[in-house]
């Protein structure tokens, strides 16, 4: 059963398709009332403030689910999150927000309760950090929808809940072929190197990623003239090997005299503005940029349109990203910085004034300050950016996904972005961000994955290898066996780490047969992504949404059900041989060494330590499931 | 056996008391040649030196073992190690460097060997991050001690290590119970508080350490006049609770005409000096410092008296910190810092700009460019600080230990030191540094621990609780009941971050048994520990240790054995009930709660879900061993 509750003067969002009617009065199942936060300022001085939320009592039992891309565990209790998007490439146990703003929590153990607040900008879930049994929510102020949602089981009240909010997007099946990605292909030959290399050592592959060195200067919808003078015979060389290219579009638009879009915007309008009405000018890649109005149906229908520059090349897949929106420093940011660092020049600079300078420069980014210098025009109404902040990705990404069924409508297109907030799992998925080259993001791919598909958001993956920081060759291998099963299977990396292409390493052909396991895979898995849509189903759920009554399986985060058909348990420990398993029902294991069955095993429900040598994959099928494996391809056929 | 080589001049560093003779030509353990250093530069270009190092063949079933305070794992294959001493306050997987230089490694496979490399400065350790089977060692110059230590087994190896450099440091009993710290004491009257709130609910208490809080602004032997305005009667009021007040002493000095140490130091020379022979001017807490030049046996022993003003309040606990040394910024880099920023003004920021601008600021803390800067008087020797920079440390706290014994001779002080080198085991403890309120950094605090009992610190401890971010209650509650085991079981936690008192919290009586459960330990604990001492042994040490043939125990990162007696396997996972457990032989699981034994179960060989709720401690212990408990008390009695 859904409720409905509407708190003041909401700004609609579009997450929810079809509204149910609202419902008089207060809910029953949670409390609306005064809750605490009680946080340290900069100068360790106790702060209190009251807010008005939710509060909701746990038993000790209960699991909460939930919360989309955040950090921590498939449980969240025992963490202050802030959904509020931004650009962390940090990602560290103690972070509070990432790109995404999932406002979906489900208390899970005697009951099975989903909360999904609609609201678009900063919304708080403290559960169980303040007081270890209380859940406490919060927004920045109080003008919201909530939405309570009851089931007999978390698969009954996720089903519920993504009936809600629409049917998951369904990309081209190529997008569940590998994607090799990096920050640092500078010239077309290097891409021409990089899809060589795949192909002559046998390694499957069905995209390669542009990132920024495609264009010229950072300039959305351009390609760089030296280093990529040939863009457009490029992507058809790379068609007839079918591979596809994945360029990067930005959020912000290069202030620059002559360049078109720069210029187009800013005649038509389309960007956004100060709270006098000019341009808002910020800081981002090429230096100084406008944010084309994202929000506005018109702006961002006009830049949507600007994709066409690339599809008509023949390009059929993208990934937007900075559009939390990002934002290096602002033109008024960055002139009180040095105003600030020239204040203290004359001055001996203790620990205090040492750390506040140091902060002055650290914080010029992403500063809330800026956020609250522009306004949108959205659904007719000016409104201030910071109120609508968690939009910007959404609605950049909507309008790109729109803009495919205007111009290239015969043509299902491959989209992605970093920034999201529900609903936007209608058009398009996202990547799980700038995560590291750490064993312990490994498990983070695992459990944010399960929450990814509660909230709708089923295409998705980590970075595989880490996007930050230098990866070693036995981690690469490691994630690949557990990155094989997502459909977003990219690796990905920084320009200033070790690259990451699997034919650089010495234990090639183990990484390659990883990969040739993945397509024969691929018919199944797309298959079961497909029907997962469809029937509103978790491609990647939690033990404990199918073993609700067995304890340890509930509070076991390190391994997940595919399709409901088997766990997947990977080695996320450096130098282990294998790893505990916890098998809450009679199983089969499956073992894969060079993309072949080498061993079927029958395990009775519980704990083993099953050894796992590097390049070996484990999954353990229940009984009446099965998986099929089709040949292996160099490419994804239809 | 052990083998000692010399190549070129080293530097003597006393690590080794007595050295065995030099062996002529090379070892046939390890081969002497040219390895690849190959590294991105921060532009993204690959780079290549040669180094002069070591190399040596990994076969698959090798770990390798030592390092001490380090990154990552019990097993230290798969990372690239610089011991450069460093203040890293963020402790994730990518860093190369801590605060110690604990240069031993242990090969452990068909044929157990240690390598000692016995040199100041900085050293690499590639363990197969450039090539996954190849260890590959370089210094940073080529004149150092190795020595080759080989072995019947991993306990025997580190027997001899241990013999060769000598006894490590006993601490006064006392220093085994409960110590509560905290950066954010800011008066005597908090200190009273933290004292009786200890008192009043019975949670048993040894320690109150006192962070810069106590000083008049910064500077070292003083105290804050108008806040800790009582500071003597404080020490007394404590000393009658039975409560010893640890203060931190920092290496750098305050430049303040008039403040006595500065005048002194400056008068007699001690301070380290510019190419120029000037004072070299750093910054760090207190502002414009010098650092007296501990190396120097006068200065060190100058310094080390200055303990007297402690001392004769009756003082009897120190702990020594930012002797990395850590430097803010020099008078030089600060005003080539404003310099650059200035530069930046006039032009509009890109990525490239932007980026660097930030790390103008961002790297003028402990730069290359200002260890190369000043210099030492090392044994009748000028000697520049980079090339002997990991001796800073250990020299401050070695000059203080020494200090004691002339300036205390009858009474055994507590010492512990952030900063170490091998060698300095001997006079102080050490502790695992500012890590974070982390589930991750629990086990890193497990794993350290193993490591740095190989190299002699068997009394250490990682901050409980975590010292920087926000702790929650149940990971308080998950760290303490690991933390009991630890020869040094401090809470310390930083200003700006949530409160870290176990009386703060709900489940305050679970804490507080926690805490009475090592009291009924200590005598136990005290006895193994000065025993280890003694035999050389490993207090806590890894599982492969104790059961060489079992691939499973050998690979067991997260769990150790304690005395030789038992196994501990903390939980260290956020809502986990339990945990997986293995048992390398049969065992008996002795269950505690609320300090005492709840259950005895006797368990097989085997792997196991063992549930722990939170407040639980099990340990393993192994047939024909025991565990002593005494009854308990509330500060440590002879």
């Amino acid at each position: 059963m859904i409720e409905r509750y509407v708190y003041g003067n909401p700004i609609e969002t579009e997450a929810i398709l079809t509204k149910p009617q609202k419902q008089d009065g207060e809910s029953n199942l949670i409390t609306h009332t005064f809750v605490k936060n009680t946080y340290k300022d900069m100068y360790g001085n106790d702060k209190v403030e009251e807010k008005e939320g939710f509060k909701y009592t746990l038993s000790e039992n209960d699991i909460v689910y939930g919360l989309g891309q955040q950090i921590r565990g498939i449980n969240k209790r025992g963490w202050k999150y802030k959904n509020y998007n931004s650009d962390q490439p940090l990602q560290i146990e103690s972070q509070e927000s990432l790109y995404g703003a999932h406002n979906f929590v489900l208390v899970s153990g005697k009951k099975h309760i989903g909360f999904f607040f609609d609201y678009p900008t900063a919304i708080t879930f403290d559960i169980g950090y303040t007081d270890m049994d209380e859940m406490y929510i919060y927004p920045d102020d109080f003008n919201l929808e909530m939405y309570v949602i009851t089931g007999e089981s978390d698969i009954s009240v996720v089903k519920e809940f993504r009936a809600l909010i629409g049917k998951s997007y369904i990309p081209p099946k190529w997008a569940f072929g590998y994607a090799q990605s990096r920050w640092g292909y500078r010239t077309s030959d290097d891409v021409r190197e990089v899809a060589r290399k795949h192909r002559e050592n046998h390694i499957p592959l069905d995209a390669i990623n542009l990132d920024l060195d495609y264009l010229d200067n950072y300039k959305d919808f351009t390609t760089n003239p030296e280093k990529f003078p040939d863009f457009k015979e490029l992507v058809q060389e790379m068609k007839d090997m079918h591979i596809h290219l994945v360029p990067i579009i930005d959020a912000g638009v290069k202030e620059e005299e002559g360049y078109d879009i720069f210029e187009e915007g800013k005649e038509k309008g389309y960007f956004v503005k100060d709270k006098d009405g000019k341009d808002f000018r910020l800081g981002v890649w090429p230096g100084y940029c406008r944010f084309p109005d994202m929000l506005n149906e018109e702006a961002g229908a006009w830049f949507a349109d600007k994709y066409k520059f690339l599809t008509d090349m023949g390009i059929d897949g993208f990934w937007n990203d900075m559009n939390e929106p990002a934002i290096f420093y602002s033109d008024k940011g960055i002139k009180k910085m040095y105003e600030d660092i020239d204040s203290y020049k004359d001055i001996s600079l203790d620990a205090t004034t040492f750390f506040e300078l140091k902060s002055k420069v650290n914080s010029v980014s992403n500063s809330d300050d800026d956020y609250k210098a522009f306004y949108h025009n959205y659904k007719g109404s000016n409104i201030r950016h910071d109120k609508v902040h968690n939009l910007f990705g959404y609605n950049m990404t909507k309008a790109a996904a729109l803009g495919f069924k205007r111009n290239v409508p015969n043509k299902n297109i491959l989209l992605y972005s970093r920034s999201s907030y529900v609903g936007m799992h209608r058009y398009s998925g996202i990547w799980q961000g700038d995560n590291n080259s750490w064993w312990s993001h490994i498990l983070q791919n695992v459990k944010m994955s399960a929450n990814l598909n509660m909230v709708g958001f089923l295409y998705n993956g980590a970075d595989l290898g880490g996007f930050g920081a230098n990866v070693t060759e036995d981690l690469l291998i490691r994630w690949l066996s557990f990155g094989l099963f997502m459909p977003l299977m990219r690796n990905h990396s920084a320009f200033d780490c070790r690259g990451q292409e699997v034919y650089r390493y010495k234990n090639m052909d183990m990484m390659a047969s990883l990969i040739r396991l993945r397509y024969r895979l691929i018919p199944y898995i797309y298959e079961k992504f497909v029907s997962s849509v469809n029937n509103d189903d978790m491609l990647v759920a939690p033990l404990g949404f199918l073993y609700p009554d067995d304890e340890i399986a509930r509070h076991t985060e390190d391994e997940v059900v595919f399709g409901y058909d088997f766990i997947i348990a990977p080695v996320y420990e450096q130098n282990a041989p294998g790893r505990n398993v916890y098998l809450p029902e009679d199983v089969t294991m499956i073992r894969f060494r060079n993309a072949e069955i080498v061993e079927k095993t029958e395990y009775k429900k519980g704990t083993y330590f099953v050894f796992m040598p590097l390049g070996d994959v484990c999954i353990f099928v229940r009984k009446g499931h099965a998986v099929k494996l089709c040949e292996c391809t160099e490419w994804v056929t239809d």
